[in-house]
């Protein structure tokens, strides 16, 4: 794939303004397309909740959670993916993005249902977990608990299909956006082996780092809207599935490499959250593979040793975080960061003169919009 | 819809030879399928292994244990079913059938290894457990095996529906087909928060009971077989949707009712474990509502505190059999078996004339094969 995005408006060029610009559009996009699907996956799940169900109160509980959960659900960051991604071959209304939506969505929430119950987290998104409601539910039986949320996880996985299965769309064209569903969810759960894998045996590579953030995340997230966005506005992206996936690969390291940053060196308060949380849990995150690298010593030993203790103190934080400062390990990572997410503009600058170019403006502008966020 | 099954061959006319040669044709034609198939599977998994991977141990792992319980699997059923199905419509080979079956066995896999979860299972088809596999590999870290277990049954069913999208069909008959798989896999779902339920709250009627039974087994192991290979055949299975979810629903509830039977009744020796299983769990079996339903007074208490103290003795589920027997619980029951599988029998009669004769009649004597097996 030749890149050719160091032409006019190739993000590395632009001035400080421009970028500033760029951001603001797409945080105004992304609070377009956010409002709208929220519209209409409340309206899915009214629908769904229509339908004839078996007598019973565990299922109708079981889609109130699923419900609750993913309407809970943050930026829609795929959901604006998806139609900028139909937007690049046409301005025009596109049939089935509605459902792609909804699909894409529904397989963000079984990731998270399932997430949940691998890292026996309470709360997700503001709320209880699925697993920690049915845990409420279910107080002096929590392997019950356990088994129903592992259901509502496979619940929402299937709903994901059907969601697609049943759009009013030709049937080649379902066929297709559902077979992309379908690799990407397979993908995801190898990045999830990955994922946990990445935390025994030898610390990994960068390399090996990337693969996690490209089947976790990226995967789903970036490389299955865009593919679904263009297929629905009748371009084939096979055609172009190099650069896609080479683009959703980008964008998905970096965003991983900003987490994980702002996790170690983050502020507390716009985190939420205290800092460290990697650490404490034995992840080995980009920064806490990027301080490895960086350390020897008696200074390697103790980050090595609070990632083995799992739930070291704050103190402990605040110490690894300050060798990692001194060592300029926040300023590395934070360039990084910012280096591949300019690389991943310049995949989408590419796509100027194939594509239209207020669509393509939003793919160039996204990377760079994400590395700035700060929560 | 007007079952016409009464006529010659109708199952309940047949004399005893005639029905003991009918059971006999179904063995061996179920053999025929299920060596076929085996062969097919493990080709499967031998192909998919050979595909390219991440780098790591997990994926391969997880592919692995996936690969064994599912080449571990029994008589194979629903690829009998599959392949009937077709044969009900053409003798001629039928592409397609191959990858509907690793789909469907597949999609078996999922539930199992969640299943197996959910109950805490050890043993799966005479081996470890997925869960309990990942439990020896991770003897000191049992939530790690947990997750790797959950995600292993996600895997088997994101590879259940790409079995499909990739089959070489047409995308439309491709779309249908998934359709089915994902709808199956939904209702399947529904039915496994449906047996959970079961065991909560008033004791349920036969209505509930055979509701559990079709939703959580005779929709995916009967009710999709039928409709895929009605499908590959070019046959509309919309057309029968009546008749076929109530043949599939019929058998399904004589199977489990057999099943239920045999838990209970049957013998330790022929089933391979002692007899109760789900009274000392607590299961509200269609047996254990027969002994409910049954008794009173002291006899009834004995049957309820045995349920609610989980995990009683063999004493006194000898006890409760004891009772059951004198109360003809146990011929009751059995009479109800046979009755429903001649209702199943009688629908499948129906199809004479519209479908093949040879098929037909394998369907007409598949249910009454079933209440006659031991194990």
């Amino acid at each position: 794939m030749s890149v050719t995005g160091a032409t006019a408006g190739g993000a590395q060029e632009e001035t400080r303004g421009e970028a500033q610009e760029g951001a603001a559009r797409v945080a105004e996009r992304l609070a377009g397309h956010q409002r709208r699907f929220d519209a209409v996956f409340a309206e899915y799940f009214d629908t769904l909740s229509q339908q004839p169900l078996p007598r019973g109160a565990f299922v109708p509980d079981a889609l109130g959670l699923v419900r609750d959960m993913s309407l809970r659900g943050g930026k829609r960051l795929r959901v604006a993916l998806l139609h900028e991604a139909a937007r690049l071959v046409t301005p025009d209304p596109v049939a089935g993005l509605d459902e792609a939506a909804i699909s894409i969505e529904l397989l963000q929430t079984h990731l998270l249902i399932h997430d949940d119950i691998i890292d026996d987290s309470a709360t997700r998104r503001g709320a209880p977990s699925v697993y920690y409601a049915y845990r409420d539910r279910f107080a002096d039986d929590p392997w019950t608990a356990l088994g129903l949320a592992v259901l509502a996880g496979d619940l929402a996985a299937f709903l994901s299909m059907r969601a697609l299965l049943t759009a009013p769309l030709p049937a080649q064209l379902r066929q297709a956006m559902t077979a992309v569903q379908s690799e990407a969810g397979a993908d995801t759960v190898m990045g999830q082996f990955l994922d946990l894998e990445r935390d025994f045996g030898p610390v990994p590579d960068l390399d090996a780092l990337d693969t996690v953030a490209d089947y976790k995340s990226a995967r789903y997230s970036l490389l299955a809207p865009l593919k679904l966005g263009l297929l629905a506005a009748g371009e084939d992206p096979t055609a172009h599935a190099g650069e896609l996936a080479r683009y959703a690969r980008l964008v998905g390291v970096s965003g991983q490499m900003r987490d994980d940053h702002l996790d170690l060196f983050g502020d507390a308060d716009l985190l939420g959250k205290p800092a460290g949380a990697d650490l404490r849990s034995g992840r080995r995150s980009y920064a806490v593979c990027a301080v490895l690298a960086a350390t020897s010593g008696a200074e390697k030993d103790l980050v090595e040793s609070a990632l083995a203790e799992r739930g070291c103190t704050q103190e402990t934080v605040a110490h690894v975080r300050g060798i990692a400062e001194r060592l300029g390990v926040d300023e590395e990572l934070r360039a990084r960061t910012r280096q591949i997410a300019e690389q991943a503009s310049e995949v989408a600058a590419g796509w100027r003169g194939r594509w239209r170019q207020e669509a393509v403006d939003f793919f160039a502008h996204l990377p760079l919009w994400g590395t700035r966020r700060t929560g």
